[in-house]
């Protein structure tokens, strides 16, 4: 039975540009095929488009995902070359997958979109089941819901997930946390 | 700075009884060193402090944790012989961590028991962020606080995790998702 990971994609532009953006494609647990839903106005999807080719990575690293998430990365983490597709890999994940999009459904805006993976990479074991890793991750996913969800909805989340942080965090996951904290409050203020 | 890691541990009682119980100890980044708060009333407790070694499991297997929560293994998991401690190790999982007991401190009903890692074994990739696999710990921990919670926030809580599964899990999860909703549905009813 196929389920959702969280993690990172990483794309490229017909001008080489490399764009990374978080992702939870559908896979089977394998991981030997991804399905990928992102929205047509995404440069993912407009990378996947042109050039249908990337690399999805598995990472514990929460503050980059994060970052991700509210479209804020300064700069590109460092990088290397994928090796079986044009494209670049994370120099730091957990797991990469570099693969091929087999097929587009892209009539809505919501498309999907189907992956083989080429070749896997285990780079550094993940960290385990920390619970302010993931109360990060949900944080992540309201901070990209925002038009979405009642503003009273969304605090009473922060605060929930708040409580587990500060219970279970090391440094990066009160990182990740306060950013979010204040790309949302920021925004449900204007 | 410290944080804290969901997992699994195996102790060895005096007659070679080997005890599987869910644990999330307090580590640093590295995983050099663990810090353990079992209740004196646990069999994990009173196994280490007759005899004081172990093995600490990190594993994606949810399925195993939610029956250690609600303590039922049926059966003993596939174990394999610990290299550096009388002990033994989960022949599956994502790293396990053999360690020696340094310090108790055990006047409070709550212990805290200082652990150095003496052998730290990689097994196999950590499936990454599924957001089911965390709905199943954090239900998991709500089982283990049922005498704690008000049963109202106990369904509550429930009933937000199951949106969770419903979106993003796979088989293991779906399960070990049902295993923690009967048992606390059956413990609420009394």
């Amino acid at each position: 039975m196929p389920m959702i990971i969280e993690g990172l994609i990483t794309t490229r532009s017909p001008s080489g540009t490399i764009n990374l953006a978080p992702m939870g494609p559908v896979t089977d647990p394998d991981l030997t095929h991804l399905v990928l839903r992102p929205f047509k106005s995404s440069m993912t999807y407009q990378n996947l488009k042109r050039h249908p080719e990337g690399v999805f990575h598995i990472t514990d690293n929460v503050l980059l995902i994060a970052h991700g998430a509210i479209g804020e990365f300064q700069t590109l983490p460092d990088c290397i070359a994928a090796e079986l597709i044009q494209g670049v890999q994370l120099a730091d994940c957990c797991q990469s997958f570099e693969f091929k999009i087999t097929s587009f459904e892209d009539e809505e805006e919501r498309t999907t979109l189907h992956a083989d993976v080429l070749r896997r990479r285990n780079v550094r074991p993940f960290l385990g089941f920390n619970r302010a890793k993931h109360a990060v991750i949900e944080a992540a996913i309201i901070a990209t819901r925002l038009h979405l969800l009642p503003a009273e909805e969304i605090l009473r989340e922060f605060d929930r997930l708040e409580i587990i942080v500060d219970k279970t965090a090391g440094d990066q996951e009160f990182e990740a946390f306060e950013l979010l904290a204040d790309y949302v409050k920021t925004r449900l203020k204007r």
